[in-house]
């Protein structure tokens, strides 16, 4: 009964509903255009000055690169997520505010980590970033569908439960590797590249 | 009468009607966005250095959570309003923008209380600036309901008019405790957590 | 003829419609937005040279309020526009780009005026900018009209020329007065409040 | 049978369709509007000095019109192909991204030619940039007519690619050009300006 009165409040109002997401896309687009915003050449350099200053710029680049793949797959997740929701309420803007709050700073955690590239710091600050967004993401998409907002099905459901787990596994293991072996940590994040539910998506996709 | 001319220009004018949401919702996305930028980190510290450049970053961090939740509940209060918008004409269009105006300036404002946390200039400045952006949102809704242009019922308007005096009051309030005591202002501001109308919205969001 | 054939092709796509409409209010959006990097705090001074700062800032302030309104009234006009575009073709698409490439420029002119208040090079920068966006604008909507892409009727569109010429008029005019007297053209544009059609557009707006 | 499904697709999920192009079009747009943040001033300088430091920006601007045409252009092509696409998956949400990333680049690379004109690193990494745009581009647009999801007539597909070879040979041949005459690059890229598949187009947008 709750669903169907949800889904209903989505069908009236399609235009409401339509500015959350695109107010996500917007957050979305912007900070993952910020990124490159990291990006920095001193002015007034000599030509081979200019060459080794882009070298250099190497780090800042696989940063750059990262988390451009990283916010790109979140808002694949997000967009996934809300085509199954069916109804809002103030409970879940304010969590998707929320969520967008960790994902609006991923631009700073990426230029810090695009600064300091193999130090302790920037590999726990970054991996706590990314931790957060994959687990409030999680909370909220349990969330809404426990209280009937959204129809994903049970299957979908807890292949996204398997997933979330892989990814914020993966960073919440990196934030001790970071203290123990700070250089280690982003070999560690080439796991995100392994999908434990990538049979499933590709059935999704087909 | 003139409520019903009003109610079928919205919706002789969809896509009109829609891009003035949608530029609001761009602003107001580019605007939260911004924010991140007042977070910045040095380049070239050592790792330790770094850890405390972090750890000093707190009362931005500070300041951009505060911001990113005000920011985004006057997204959320403008979404509820313009949800009831059955017409537009330049004068609300023309409020609409200089409501925006004071939008946008929150990035600058928060700016300066991360950067000046307990002093009087930056909560007075911080205080002018979300003060402003209640009353003229106020502003926006009364006019439009006035004139036909919204549909919002008594209730929700009482509503809205309890909660906007409520923020409202918080911000004018801390402006005369800036100069007495800056450092207290921002334990004022928690008081924005409890909602007086907040069972109306409880209900509203059912 | 050549109207019928347009109008159809706004109806079959209106998907791609809205996508150029959705760009060109995202580019405004922005542009918009980004005025506000244009007003910063160094930081670590003492509370008094804050308020000082703060104040240092009216000019940039000032800047920021002009050129927000400026760049939102463009939006309104750009909105009007398209309402009454009922197709569109690669020429049209190029024409909204070149108009789009001198708005954007805006943020940048605004600086230069906010930083050089009454001092010859910034007035006529801003003038040369402003004038262009009018001027382009108005070769924008001519054209579209002119082949048949747009449905104005001959009362807005005589409107419409006056308003720009009347606009673009200031500007052209404060690019000598620039020269002679650069404090006074901030004056001059405060004719830009008084509208010589305006009577038309509250008609409009009824 | 597999474009069948695929334009189904598309019907019946209107909305994750549209947001894929929202977020394409958000990140176009705000790509193309960062451009602006290349044009910097100092603070504190004499009328005298101001003028002069507007002329050096003269390159800037240069670099920022070639950036603010070749961004509106890669949009437009954006605009044409996903007009056509009837369908989506997961692969081609990932191209998208993909492609996405080079085109954020561009602000970055804008502002290194901008602020080194004619040396050989500039024009290299614009040039790499610029053709791996291009090319991508290409491969994501053959991609998904190959897969049929896209409807793409081979009229169409076939000037596309035409007219992607082209610019994407243009950039390449630049390359290294860069290294022999850096100087001489801009002027290649003037040969952006005649379209070999002009006359297809032109008769697309009659």
């Amino acid at each position: 009964m709750a669903r169907e009165r949800a889904a209903k409040r989505r069908e009236g109002n399609e235009i409401e509903f339509s500015r959350i997401v695109a107010f996500s896309d917007g957050v979305f687009a912007i900070a993952i255009t910020l990124l490159v915003l990291n990006l920095t050449i001193d002015k007034g350099l000599s030509s081979g000055d200019l060459t080794s200053a882009l070298f250099d710029n190497w780090d800042n680049l696989v940063a750059y690169g990262i988390s451009f793949a990283v916010i790109g797959r979140f808002w694949i997740v997000h967009h996934r997520m809300f085509s199954e929701v069916k109804a809002f309420d103030g409970r879940l803007l304010g969590l998707n505010l929320f969520y967008l709050g960790w994902i609006v700073l991923i631009p700073f955690s990426s230029q810090v980590l695009g600064d300091y590239g193999g130090e302790t710091p920037s590999v726990v600050l970054y991996s706590v970033n990314l931790a957060a967004v994959v687990l409030i993401g999680l909370w909220m998409g349990a969330d809404a569908r426990r209280r009937g907002l959204s129809t994903t099905d049970d299957e979908t459901h807890h292949e996204n439960r398997i997933r979330s787990t892989y990814i914020a596994g993966i960073f919440l293991l990196s934030i001790p590797l970071g203290f123990v072996a700070p250089r280690a940590a982003p070999y560690l994040w080439l796991l995100l590249f392994f999908d434990p539910s990538s049979r499933l998506v590709s059935r999704d996709g087909r």
